[in-house]
């Protein structure tokens, strides 16, 4: 017997630079991307504050509501970066320097360097498993349905693809995407019609503007090939019949 | 008396389409700005998938936490635009017409072209008020602390611009950023010292990698000018007893 149903996820991004405006994310967008390449259903994602109770309540309710918690952010060295207590917390289990990080960080410090400032990112919960990849020494970790990664992009990155293949995937979600200069409010009626038609294709609307026109992009997403096709080939007959013109475009 | 306490702000981003990573949201950061600017903590973000029990939920979350929630996305006229039911489910009202919006579509769309599936962008739940734009005659709405707009970048500014002077605003968060090629690991004692030293500074730290060198920002915000400025100034005492530069650098 497998289990048919898709794993699902929840994204933490954790950090006041993203609510500051200072930074503007775009790990999520990575993690999403990626999530859907393997047929994982990213559910949803939240911005916290670095404040250990809203971290602490957030890896909670998240682990607890979905198969997957990715978090990205708060495991550098500095007082501002409280996401591993915070796991530890959450989980109810003691933070202790794990050896084998210890080991990796004397090995990449010059001698006198590693002061304890730094060892805090040796710092892991109880039980958690060691996220490792070549672009730091410092690693993530993953505890219980929950992977700590940290917030500089490259870095975050590096750490998704390496747990990426670890996860329960399913089949990928496929995205197509069809372009038309009708707008979506004489498109709306007919489109409905079609989604209530195909349930197990998921239809978005999505209006743009580029090169000085008004149009929309029309979105379907599904894990079955050929009814996802067929779906397609439903909606430029539609939009014909509306008298636009469809064209497909790459889904970014 | 004055209610010193500054206001507080949650976003909730509605669409599967940030979820699925096909967009990268761009709003969150606009808002976080704007807030900032005029005093008033932005504490969280959402992003929620077009489900109306997960946006119902949210929204209600959301709004007994916070005095504002600033919502985007989900306005338009197509099957997955649901923001407008489930904030009026969340408020346990009925949706209406109301008669402005539409006198204000009438104007905008030739004869004809105002179908059902436009009027539908002129439901608002009853009591909501209008937030009207120049951009688009399709109105957002407040809702008791709800702000409702569009998903739309472009729209989306029009619209928050549109309501921001009516929010409570407070002193502005003052940010100020010093750049250094010292590494945050060197740092992270003496800044900890720094942050125990000015609890009414909020003080962060970002490594960046630029030109070929890492280094690190060090940004504080306060919204007490002249505490900052002396912040700041021991900063660059702790920077330089540390053997490093300290670059100020613009706030993005």
């Amino acid at each position: 017997m497998t289990d048919q149903k898709p794993a699902t996820a929840a994204v933490l991004i954790i950090g006041n630079e993203i609510l500051s405006g200072r930074t503007q994310d775009v790990n999520l967008n990575y993690i999403a991307k990626g999530l859907a390449g393997i047929g994982v259903r990213l559910r949803e994602a939240r911005v916290v504050a670095d404040v250990e109770k809203e971290v602490v309540d957030a890896v909670n309710a998240c682990r607890a509501a979905y198969d997957y918690v990715f978090t990205t952010g708060g495991i550098g060295p500095t007082h501002d970066d409280i996401t591993s207590p915070c796991v530890a917390k959450a989980f109810g289990v003691a933070l202790h320097r794990h050896p084998e990080a210890v080991a990796a960080m004397e090995k990449a410090y010059q001698p006198g360097q590693l002061n304890a400032a730094r060892l805090r990112m040796a710092e892991v919960p109880v039980g958690a498993e060691l996220i490792k990849t070549s672009v730091t020494a410092a690693p993530g970790f993953r505890m219980g349905n929950v992977f700590v990664m940290a917030g500089v992009p490259s870095i975050m990155r590096a750490m998704f693809d390496a747990v990426k293949h670890s996860l329960r995937a399913g089949p990928p979600v496929l995205s197509r995407s069809i372009a038309t200069h009708l707008p979506e409010g004489t498109i709306a009626a007919d489109f409905a019609a079609l989604q209530e038609a195909y349930s197990a294709v998921d239809m978005g609307s999505y209006p743009f503007f580029r090169q000085g026109k008004f149009g929309t992009s029309l979105v379907l997403r599904a894990t079955d090939e050929p009814l996802l096709a067929k779906a397609v080939e439903d909606l430029r007959a539609m939009i014909s019949r509306l008298g636009g013109d469809a064209v497909e475009e790459p889904v970014p």
